[in-house]
C-alpha cells in the first residue's frame, strides 16, 4: 500500500474546502533564479559565462545540503552555503579578483531574485481565500528581504531555518501544519519540483504542481508534463488560482 | 558600568541611519487585547463581568510562562498557555458550562485581536524605510492569523517560537539581529512595555516606547511617561513614524 493508496487525489471541490494554508516553494517556483542571476552577473563580469555561472551555483546547492544533512557541519543557513558554494565557484570563472566586499555582495544576489511575472499577482488572489506562505530552505533574512523588494504578499515566512531541518525532511512540511494547528491534508505545497511535492505527499500534505519550464533558462528546459499524484496541476500561480477558484 | 554607559541614546539622526529592522511587541503595543477580549465576552457571554475577565486571563500570562522557564512544563506555545488559563477562570466565571467547541472559539479570541487604530497604516509608513517585523511570545499560527485578520503589514512574523524561549530571554532579542545578519544596534524593539525594552537594551539593541494609555482600559489607566533609556518616547506608531522621518 503506498501514500497514494491513503490519500488518493481529491475531487477539486473538496480540495477547496478543506484546504486553509498554500505554503510555496521559492526558488524556481515563485521566484526565477536562474534568470536574475543570469542578469546579475552579466551587468558585474560581463566577461563571465553568467548562464554556465547561476546553473554551477545552483547545482552545488544539493551537495551543500548534504554536507549539513550528514553531520559534517552543523546547522547552516543558505546564506553561509551559498557563499562556500561561490568560493568554489570563484576561480573556476576566473573572479578570483574579487574583494570581500564584492563577494559579499554578490552573494546576496539570492536577496535580489526576481518574481516570475505571474508570481505577485497570483499570490494576491489566492491570499484572499487562503493563509499563503513560503517553505523555502532559504534563510528568514533571504526570504523577508526577498519579498519585500518584489512585493511577495505572504501571510508568513516560513523555512527551513524555522524547523532546523530542511526539505525533504517531513519535519518541515509537517513543521507547517502544526504551525497553523492544521491536520496535514489541510495544507498544500506549491512547488515546480516533483521530488519536494513527493516528499510533501508522503507526509500528508496536498499538493499542486507549478510547471517552470524556464527554471534553467532558454538552454536547459525543463519537462513539465503532469505526473501522477499532484492533487493538481498549473501552468502558473493565476492558473491555480482559477483552479481554486479564488 | 551599566548597559546605558554602553550603549547611551543616540541622536535621531543617528539611529535613523543606523536602524534596518522594527521589531515590534504585539499584546498592547500593536493590538488592543483588553478592549478586543471584552467586546467578545460582553457579546457571548452578557452576563460576564467582561472588563474583570480579561484582566484576569492577561495576568495569568505571566506566571504560565514562568512554569515553562522554570521547567515544570516543556515548550509550550500560547495558545496552550491561553487555554490553561481560560480553564481556571471559567468557574470563577460561571462558564462551566462550555463545550469544548465553544471553549476552542473563546480561546482563538486571541487570534481575532483588534490593532490600535493608528497601527495599520503607521505600520504600513514604516516598512517603506525599514524592515518591520513582531517579537511576540504569541505563536507563529496566531501572529499570522491576527495580521490577516487586522492588515497588519508585517514583512516577516518573528515569535518566540521561532526561538523556542520566551522575552525577556536574550535569545529572542538576539535572535532578530542573527536572522538579519545585523549588530544589535541595528535592530530597534518598539513596545509599551519598559521591562520588554531594558531587557532589550541590555542586548544592545535600540528602544522605541509606545504610550498605550488604555491597555488595560478605562478602569486601569497606565502611566506613560517617559522614562530615561529609551532612545526614542512616542505617543502611538503614526508618532514613530514621524520621529524616523517616514
Amino acid at each position: 500500500m503506498t501514500h497514494m493508496d491513503l490519500h488518493p487525489p481529491s475531487s477539486v471541490e473538496e480540495l477547496k474546502a478543506s484546504t486553509r494554508v498554500l505554503a510555496f516553494d521559492i526558488f524556481g517556483t515563485v521566484v526565477d533564479w536562474h534568470g536574475s542571476i543570469m542578469r546579475e552577473v552579466q551587468t558585474l563580469y560581463p566577461t563571465v559565462d553568467a548562464n554556465a555561472f547561476a546553473l554551477a551555483w545552483r547545482a552545488g546547492y544539493q551537495p551543500a545540503m548534504a554536507r549539513v544533512r550528514s553531520g559534517e557541519l552543523g546547522w547552516t543557513r543558505i546564506d553561509e552555503l551559498h557563499r562556500l558554494i561561490l568560493e568554489t565557484l570563484l576561480p573556476q570563472f576566473g573572479l578570483t579578483h574579487l574583494s570581500e566586499a564584492e563577494r559579499v555582495h554578490l552573494n546576496r544576489v539570492w536577496h535580489r531574485l526576481d518574481a516570475w511575472s505571474d508570481s505577485v499577482a497570483g499570490l494576491a488572489r489566492l491570499k484572499k481565500k487562503y493563509t499563503i506562505c513560503s517553505l523555502s530552505n532559504g534563510n528568514i533574512g533571504l526570504l523577508t528581504h526577498m519579498a519585500k523588494r518584489a512585493g511577495l504578499p505572504w501571510d508568513c515566512v516560513l523555512s527551513a531555518e524555522v524547523f532546523r531541518a530542511y526539505k525533504p525532511d517531513p519535519a518541515t512540511y509537517l513543521g507547517v501544519a502544526q504551525v497553523f494547528d492544521l491536520q496535514a491534508h489541510a495544507v498544500m505545497l506549491c512547488a515546480a519540483h516533483h521530488d519536494d511535492l513527493q516528499a510533501a505527499r508522503a507526509c500528508g500534505l496536498r499538493t499542486a504542481y507549478i510547471e517552470r519550464p524556464f527554471e534553467f533558462g532558454v538552454s536547459q528546459l525543463k519537462a513539465v508534463s503532469p505526473q501522477p499524484g499532484n492533487d493538481l496541476h498549473a501552468r502558473d500561480i493565476h492558473a491555480l488560482a482559477d483552479l481554486l477558484g479564488c
